[in-house]
């Protein structure tokens, strides 16, 4: 099964695209998207959204992994991402992709066995668990990864047996 | 010049289409979508955006005008509003129709030339404006006539010199 993880954000969005059987991951490509400021947020919105759908077509994804807004961030910075999700979420629905979000201490206790794990030890749990020598780059991209390892922990065999 | 005019929510969307040469709007025609909480947050924002693009196809609109998240506003309501909101725009942007979003009190004063009017007040202004016996009803279906209205008002003369 082939899952694609995103790390929604406005001007990076991660994305990482791994292949698990529920007990071994192997990553497949990995990145970031992104967008400038001299765009309007609309088109940024839209130009992310539609990046993630030619992704997931051509790597042939099953489902998508998102990180979800975490309540306590700030509001301000919290709304451009909540949109990027929305427009994610309409794109992968587009597609009949299944999607399922993940709160980000969801996302580190997966991949780390903690959910109030620091940033450098998730990514360095990614480099593990998908055999990577050195930590993926960008750190979107690694966070990425960490979302789809996440579902593969928790959904993975759920899923397997009926999808949506 | 057709507007279709948005008053995202999770529950009921407001719709309303309206047709303006920039001093006289006539309105088109009006409503909700609906979604129910037996469906997942994923699927609801889906429907809705996937209706939203049918709506605007089938009045052949120019231009989406929709009501922003407005800052003070309650969080944990803003973000799956915020995600529909992103949803929507997601949409425009693949039939290729520009988006404006504005936020509650430029609508409020754009209708009723006070930015603080009481939501009766914005309501009887979209009735008088739009040649209507009674009020639109549901009240999210004027809303989202009083979203269109705004673009008529600020917008129009500027967007119809050149479309972005």
């Amino acid at each position: 099964m082939r899952i694609l993880g995103i790390d929604p954000g406005y001007a990076q969005t991660g994305w990482g695209v791994v292949e698990s059987d529920g007990q071994h991951n192997r990553p497949v490509s990995f990145g970031v998207i992104k967008t400038s400021t001299s765009q309007l947020d609309s088109q940024r919105i839209h130009f992310i959204a539609k990046s993630v759908g030619l992704l997931a077509e051509e790597h042939k994804v099953d489902i998508c992994a998102m990180e979800d807004i975490f309540f306590t961030k700030n509001v301000s910075s919290a709304i451009p991402v909540a949109k990027v999700i929305g427009a994610c979420i309409h794109q992968m629905g587009l597609q009949d992709i299944p999607v399922r979000l993940y709160s980000p201490p969801t996302i580190k206790s997966a991949v780390t066995g903690f959910g109030g794990a620091e940033k450098h030890q998730v990514q360095e749990m990614v480099r593990i668990l998908l055999g990577f020598e050195t930590i993926p780059r960008p750190d979107h991209a690694a966070d990425a990864l960490a979302v789809a390892i996440c579902f593969a922990v928790y959904d993975f065999s759920r899923i397997r047996m009926k999808l949506p």
